[in-house]
């Protein structure tokens, strides 16, 4: 059995890209950064969800953004990979297996994961990880939760000019103001 | 009884914007006017929505897009209003009552008509109308459809600076790309 890439014997793992985000598809309310603006129905959601992996991805500023809390929760069951042209740079707060920084290119990075073992990767932004996978074509599926806020200005969920093409897997209520849609990639 | 303006006997008619939507929020995919992107599931359910609407309102661009449409399909059942600096250019396709184009301010647009004796008012783009009308605190719904699609440029679904918040009504599928997210405005 060949992988997609015509290799044999190893399984891509599967990239969900995992995200929060105004009805009008902000994932920052206007320059501030990180998800401060997300409900307590999202936290619970988020948190949980993410058991369900055992590797995360995402960029460096996403990663400052939650540096301390990141660093004080490390475990094997989940690596996290923050993605960054300047691996080098976060040297010393590497631990194999647990937090690693990374300059690959987002296809060679999930090549080096699924031959590591890793089965199921959360892409957890910011909006440039997102482009750089779906650019790639490297998302299975999309797990939003659209917060009921309008912000007009933000960070948006994938800059770009893009024609992607997801089918609905789910959409239901997550709290009084929340909404969880769930998409999976046309043909994955 | 007196409505929220303080005037006495006059109901205020209900506000709904209806929209179709990338998942990231633009309502035009990339420069392309209209609403060519939805999915047949959209399109049926728009259909048989209006149908509960007495009156609608929208901005001239969106108008000239289904101007032929529009003009073929009048009828007393829907007042159409059409938003527009230039209404008197217009003046030769009024029809009273059934298409009329108006220079008011929204909120003396929403009071003309309310007095008028409509209750329930379809707002339908553009983006430039959503936001002249969420600005003004005069949208007590949204009915938004999701198409399972990322654009990354378009018309945005309301520019401005906006931190506005709704409370989820509904989320649900309208079809196997399609989602369908209600909401309704905070303490309407």
């Amino acid at each position: 059995m060949t992988d997609r890439w015509g290799r044999a014997g190893v399984v891509r793992m599967r990239v969900d890209l995992i995200a929060a985000q105004s009805i009008d598809g902000f994932i920052t309310k206007h320059e501030q950064a990180g998800t401060g603006f997300t409900s307590e129905a999202d936290r619970a959601h988020f948190a949980s969800l993410l058991d369900g992996y055992d590797c995360s991805v995402m960029g460096a500023t996403t990663f400052e953004a939650s540096r301390t809390f990141i660093c004080e929760r490390l475990t094997r069951r989940r690596l996290r990979v923050v993605l960054t042209r300047r691996a080098d740079a976060f040297a010393d707060l590497t631990v194999d297996g647990e937090l690693e920084f990374s300059g690959s290119d987002p296809r060679d990075l999930v090549n080096k994961l699924s031959r590591r073992g890793y089965r199921r990767c959360a892409l957890l932004g910011g909006s440039q990880v997102h482009a750089l996978f779906l650019g790639s074509d490297l998302v299975d599926r999309l797990v939003l939760t659209v917060e009921g806020r309008i912000f007009g200005e933000g960070r948006p969920l994938a800059p770009g000019r893009w024609d992607l093409r997801f089918t609905l897997e789910r959409a239901s209520a997550l709290g009084p103001e929340t909404a969880l849609l769930e998409f999976r990639r046309r043909g994955a």
